[in-house]
């Protein structure tokens, strides 16, 4: 699927964690930089033993990059500080590493107010301490007025791969379950409520939190635990579609399983958005063994930040959709892979 | 020195790597992510053991980041890509490391032109060969027309930083000798020359180059370097004003000592600019054993890209003036710590 030509120009979808994300990565960028870690496209690079310098003595690095475009740059729950730190935290977490370092790298535009800066450099201190991550270096450029939104966050990680662990959708079988820690799309609906154009008088709150606590948990439950991802752009549908093909099978879901609050529903309706694919910062999908999913289950709901966790799906042999919902009312449909992103800047 | 209030708002010099960015890192960050290795403010991080989750059996990890707005992006000599992969690995380099691997993350205006990415993420790629690292994760955000301008990039990266390599501007001593790998100030010139509201007929090239070689080369001779850093903003006057600085002394410089191209020489004139000011992204400066300054400076000379390498000055007993400039008609000038950047966006 070649998405990409020489006389197209970048859309805002291209951003979006969709199909179109991934073809301008296959065409255009893995064309030009591939190696077998790169070419894994995961949530973090988890790396071959240091080529001459020796190596990790236990367990392998895991390295990990996100840049933060988050508008408004505060909204309820959080703000870009504590997202750039959670994202990464998380994006290392999904790999199955310990988050240990971050990078801390500002975009600033001219004239932003340093009582801002001041508040954002809170929440990247107090969600790294939350996290038990430290920053290690940064990097601050200034570009004039009008060449940049307010600003911009760049963090990269490094984190442990601890011996034994070992994630990868290729280990995804029939009969896995599929988890998610809590309720889905909050993070999402907590940007477009904080975005001046929509009025809205339900109170939704961005479910931004560092996960790495919580994986930490249920993998210390041996082998059971294939696969983990949290659900950022293009949420749960991009996330299981992107699983299901990579694995070569079926995933199908149970819409009364999958939490959701009721102030979500009620907004999605109204704007006629699908939860399925709104963004969360502070899930993680996992898909299990299906004997130790009840086990698993339970680790996630006694970590502080699974309590709602729910066992939302099966993996199935595989059918022509790669992902199918069973809806509350006993029907069924696809859930496809998000094309851009339902609104752009959401992270 | 406090050079931030609640009050005030960001200025283009508090990201142009003078003593008003130095300001901000140390008012605003580091009281708020003080840590050990986060305070010494290096190129990159030097990591000690990862805790827990095993050691590097070794050396010891470097890490670092680095976001580029270069303004244009293209110029004679490179582009932002081939700049991101260089002066991140250069700043691996300056801590003494091995670079090994990369992170690659954009911000793109909506509605760049993907021709235009493409030769960018070819740069990347060649590069990245030319400097031995792999680029292994990644990012893309797209955002709206107006809210970037073309396109950012985060590099981040890691290296390893052998054993028995030591470099810190505490080592620097009275006797040192201070030597600079090629003629300065040529990225900085490029990229002026390459703006649109200057029109110059001299041609210069953009010394953008990695520069990892060059440093395993002159660390291979003992432990006779001290200090290592590329002079990028703030150029040559920044980087010696905060060793002589941080190691308590005095630097003098000999104008005729200094490599310094003709253009770009009468180009400064012609501006009034300071080449001792202007930027380089493919220059190193090391402080050095007075005795063992020969030699390394010999090592240089057979690197590839150290062949106009010469020794430009010596380190004194502590005078008022950190860094002082011996001109080539014998007078005698203080050189000051940038206070912003002489132009911003210049890499």
């Amino acid at each position: 699927m070649s998405i990409v030509h020489k006389d197209e120009r970048i859309l805002l979808a291209h951003g979006g964690g969709g199909s179109l994300m991934r073809g301008l990565i296959e065409d255009l960028i893995l064309k030009r930089l591939n190696n077998p870690v790169l070419a894994r496209l995961e949530d973090s690079a988890v790396l071959p033993p240091l080529p001459g310098g020796g190596e990790v003595t236990s367990g392998r690095l895991a390295f990990t990059t996100d840049s933060y475009v988050v508008k408004p740059l505060f909204f309820k729950g959080g703000d870009i500080g504590k997202l750039a730190v959670c994202g990464t935290v998380n994006d290392l977490a999904a790999s199955g590493a310990r988050p240990l370092w971050l990078t801390l790298s500002f975009i600033i535009e001219e004239g932003f107010p340093i009582d801002q800066l001041e508040r954002i450099v809170d929440a990247v201190s107090e969600a790294s301490g939350q996290a038990e991550v430290k920053v290690v270096a940064g990097d601050i450029k200034v570009v004039e007025r009008g060449a940049a939104d307010g600003l911009y966050i760049n963090t990269s990680g490094i984190g442990v791969v601890a011996e034994g662990v070992n994630l990868s959708p290729s280990l995804i079988k029939e009969g896995d379950k599929v988890l998610v820690s809590g309720p889905i799309g909050e993070h999402g609906m907590a940007v477009i409520a904080a975005r001046d154009q929509v009025e809205l008088d339900i109170d939704v709150e961005s479910d931004v939190a560092p996960l790495g606590g919580l994986v930490r948990d249920i993998l210390d439950n041996g082998q059971a635990v294939h696969f983990l991802r949290d659900p950022t752009r293009g949420g749960l549908a991009a996330v299981l579609n992107e699983a299901a093909s990579a694995a070569g099978l079926t995933i199908r879901l149970f819409e009364d399983k999958i939490p959701l609050k009721s102030g979500v529903k009620a907004i999605s309706e109204m704007l006629g958005l699908d939860p399925l694919s709104l963004a969360c910062e502070g899930r993680m999908v996992a898909i299990v063994e299906g004997k130790g999913a009840g086990k698993i289950l339970k680790q996630m709901r006694q970590s502080p930040l699974g309590k709602e966790a729910s066992i939302i799906g099966e993996v199935l042999s595989p059918l022509v959709a790669r992902v199918i919902l069973e809806t509350k009312v006993g029907g069924r449909r696809t859930v496809d892979m998000p094309y851009g992103e339902e609104l752009p800047r959401i992270c």
